[in-house]
């Protein structure tokens, strides 16, 4: 495969996503860190060479870019065995990739980052009037994947794919977001489970 | 291919992705319309037999569910000419897909709910503190699909993918939500390319 460049900032679950379907693919990765607390995926240079959205992860391939984590994934373990081969079961796999970014990450991601790293204090007004909905949101989220969890190994049949990736990324963190873990017995099995998983790296490595 | 029944409220976009999809395969779908604004989708009969989520679209294939719109609409279409062949163009695919249901639909589709079928007056205070945001958010959309289509006939590649579909549904009907599409001539160009493909089907067929 092309040299293989991730444009990221290692605190991210969404960067972490890619790090991780890197490693238990053993494929080597390289890494630009950048400050998104200061803008640095906002400037005009990352606009027009990086990515127009201005957000990380994006991964580089030679010259080419693929921005949106779950993308990034797909592209990594594309024809893999974290990519079902049963048509069914792949898309399964998505549903719960789009899942992710629709109703778990705006809701458990974005509470992370703004009590853990932003700090509630800093919140504006339309921010703080978004708080209860997004905790409820976030507790259904992460209730409807415990019933899931509670009679299978891992999300799509019996092993792990990228939808496990996508969603340990910012469900073995959520405490960050103020969600106790606890209170969800299945998907705390199932964390232990994609754990001990084979080239397995933590999101601090 | 097994027996396709779309669980749906067909005035969504969501919706209509996957039945824009089944019709430019050619494939029959048959329909079961749902009434979301009086609480069809959250029974405990549908949400144990349908989607645990609660949400629609839905796709049953024989007696199995795939939610998440942008998913079923991969199950329809795997193998077929509107997912590219090439494993860089397929990821790029669904970086489009991935980055309309965070960064469009949730501004878009929202805010034409919001405006066209609930009516501001009875918007939430947490939701009326969000629309200059999502409005701002939801330009900054378009134009960033504006620049990328100004050079291109379809958003992957030369000819129509899913990325296209998933991003017609929402954008063809964005002045519902208040959007002025004159502003984005690169998108009105795109959608007549979209409309004239062979097989399509509008919003309220």
């Amino acid at each position: 495969m092309e040299r293989l460049l991730l444009h990221e900032y290692s605190a991210s679950g969404n960067c972490y996503k890619v790090r991780l379907t890197a490693a238990l693919l053993g494929l080597p990765l390289e890494r630009r860190e950048y400050d998104i607390l200061n803008g640095e995926t906002r400037t005009p240079e990352f606009l027009a060479n990086v990515n127009a959205n201005g957000r990380i992860p994006v991964l580089q391939v030679g010259d080419r870019f693929i921005a949106e984590s779950n993308a990034a994934c797909y592209f990594l373990a594309d024809g893999s065995a974290l990519v079902p081969q049963d048509r069914f079961a792949r898309a399964e796999m998505l549903h719960w990739m789009f899942w992710e970014q629709y109703n778990h990450e705006p809701n458990i991601a974005t509470l992370r980052f703004w009590i853990s790293f932003m700090g509630e204090d800093k919140l504006s007004e339309a921010q703080r009037a978004q708080l209860d909905g997004k905790r409820a949101a976030g507790e259904a989220a992460l209730k409807l994947m415990d019933a899931h969890l509670a009679t299978r190994p891992f999300l799509v049949g019996e092993r792990p794919s990228l939808a496990d990736i996508a969603l340990y990324a910012y469900t073995h963190v959520a405490e960050g977001g103020g969600f106790r873990l606890a209170e969800y017995p299945g998907v705390g099995a199932w964390l232990d489970r994609v754990r001990a998983q084979p080239g397995y790296v933590p999101i601090g490595a």
